[in-house]
């Protein structure tokens, strides 16, 4: 089988195979990837400095931007910016070791969630999907009295775009000493909360014993990982032994961090346009999408053939992602349709996509 | 304290603090992070088609460009291209993880390895650095009869420069049926064995029950992690849920395996100098430098302040790296300073760092 070939940037309109389609698909919900600003950047850093430093023996000033860049968005004194998103849980849950005892964490989390969890080498138990009450009883039945536990979750999951009960959680938590909560940020940094920085901004969650780790790959359109904190807490997670983010990509994140500072009504218009389409979806019965600013859903349930589905809106030249069960994480029995919502989408996209479903299902 | 900062690519002249140093830092063999020739691919990369797609839902020709040449270089059906090279074990031990039961894990091996093992989620014992005899004791006491043991090991350890005794391993491993030895060849991508596929190669251990994951971000320039093999193989291991490289790395990354393999010639420019720079530092006395035609050693024992001495010839111009004890992997008690080579080093650079620490000791 001959894989489709993406001929252009991703964006609200993407050449796939010659031909431009009405863009559904992914995680770049500013179109910044395609942006020229972020472009330039990552042109002139490379031809300046090359691909990259190699290592970290000396600092670097692209890569040094990028953490100041980070620090500013976040509020936060300092931050880490680190080779690739998938291994931030993996730093918060080695370099957070020496407080807490055991690991909590949603059965339906990312891959990298579990890696790091093994990584810390702590004991970790699973509790149910999305769920305060299996968090308390789990809670309850694991921990031995004077543990420390650390809750660790998806902040936004990836296909249902569902945001974890963070609030519930933070609330059972106060039940134990020096508990610490987690969040794998990878689709809400820049997305959710007024300054964009996340899940625990949006949720109004920031504060001691709260932690996110974020990626600059996807709504900003760059490349790597970011963990903002204090000086102390940043020394403490650092990631050892990796090779840094190519030059070209660093620039171009910390023009990203810059130009969603300076336009916060892009996260505006996101918002509006998600809320837009997720209400069409609900009416025409998918009534199990949230009614939240997060940019993307899925369609599943009802017994309807989803693979057909996307075959279908694909030959109108209507890009959606379909996922198979078991395809990937908390994906519905039956599969799923995920649709990714742009800024940069027009209501006229949105209109002919929930016309096209509509007329399919 | 202010770091200073790298201000060019770096090369054998690199510019730090506004100053040109001899450079001798870094994994950067053969001064690829500055070509002229990955400069341009990366920008004309990221030009056409932006930052990168943000997700694989689509196959991409610059991605797929990487794995092409990929198998090319490694002489294989296909290769895999992922995010970064630290997730190369996990990937293969997870993907793997079938066909062992037991991963013996070498005690100094790079951070990495260690996640990956407890990615795995299979029992894993350490046996002594680079001892074949432990190796052999460790499997005797630990394995229940009918296990069977996956090895894997650092192929070359990134400090010392030493090459894991690879062929002691697989002939220890002869007496367990359906053995697995696998090696993190990070440091030897595209440096060691005639072609420049890494240590395996070089010790003439290719084949059946081998494995190694390498990085495209050392001695190639470029950025990301590639393991080659199988079609069978490639999709049993390949990772699921991690950003896309940047396509400007990606472009770049690709034109490096091209151009190494158009230009044997470097290969044997870099093992011609190192060689040269080893048998120099060990007549002044660092008689553990191994003859190899490894590009990095160290200089470590004998009650020297290393430390100092990485301070006195950043003053004459000349960068090494001091790596404390307990800063990195299999670091010398004492501390030791790392010297690497590239295949740009003029002869009189190296003369004059050997002349230069020969005062200074």
């Amino acid at each position: 089988m001959v894989m489709s070939l993406m001929q252009s940037p991703p964006a609200a309109k993407t050449l796939i195979d010659g031909t431009e389609f009405d863009y559904f698909c992914g995680t770049g919900y500013f179109a910044l990837h395609g942006h020229p600003d972020l472009i330039d950047a990552a042109c002139q850093a490379t031809q300046q400095y090359g691909l990259g430093p190699a290592t970290r023996t000396f600092d670097h000033p692209v890569l040094l931007a990028v953490e100041t860049q980070a620090a500013r968005f976040f509020d936060t004194d300092a931050a880490h910016y680190y080779v690739s998103g998938y291994l931030g849980n993996t730093l918060l849950l080695k370099g957070l070791a020496p407080d807490y005892d055991v690991i909590l964490i949603d059965s339906e989390s990312h891959y990298s969630v579990f890696d790091g969890a093994a990584a810390s080498g702590k004991p970790t138990v699973r509790f149910a999907h999305a769920d305060p009450d299996a968090l308390r009883d789990t809670l309850r039945a694991t921990l031995k009295p004077g543990q420390r536990p650390l809750v660790i979750t998806d902040g936004i999951f990836p296909t249902s775009g569902r945001i974890a009960p963070l609030p519930a959680y933070h609330q059972i938590l106060k039940d134990y000493d020096q508990a610490l909560l987690c969040v794998d940020d990878a689709h809400a940094t820049g997305v959710l909360g007024e300054k964009g920085q996340g899940t625990l901004e949006y949720l109004g969650l920031q504060g001691e014993g709260c932690y996110s780790s974020g990626t600059l790959s996807k709504a900003l359109g760059g490349f790597g990982g970011i963990i903002a904190g204090s000086d102390s807490f940043i020394k403490k997670i650092a990631l050892k032994g990796a090779s840094p983010v190519p030059l070209g990509a660093a620039a171009a994140s910390a023009t990203a961090l810059s130009l969603l500072m300076q336009q916060p009504h892009l996260r505006q218009t996101l918002w509006d346009n998600a809320r837009y389409a997720k209400a069409a979806f609900r009416t025409m019965g998918f009534t199990d999408i949230p009614d939240t600013p997060v940019p993307f859903f899925c369609l599943s349930g009802g017994g309807l053939d989803y693979k057909t589905l996307q075959e279908e809106l694909h030959k109108q030249g209507r890009a959606v992602l379909y996922i198979p069960e078991g395809g990937y994480t908390e994906v519905p029995a039956g599969g799923a349709i995920r649709i990714a919502i742009f800024s940069t989408h027009t209501r006229a996209q949105i209109d002919c996509l929930v016309a096209a479903v509509s007329v399919l299902i």
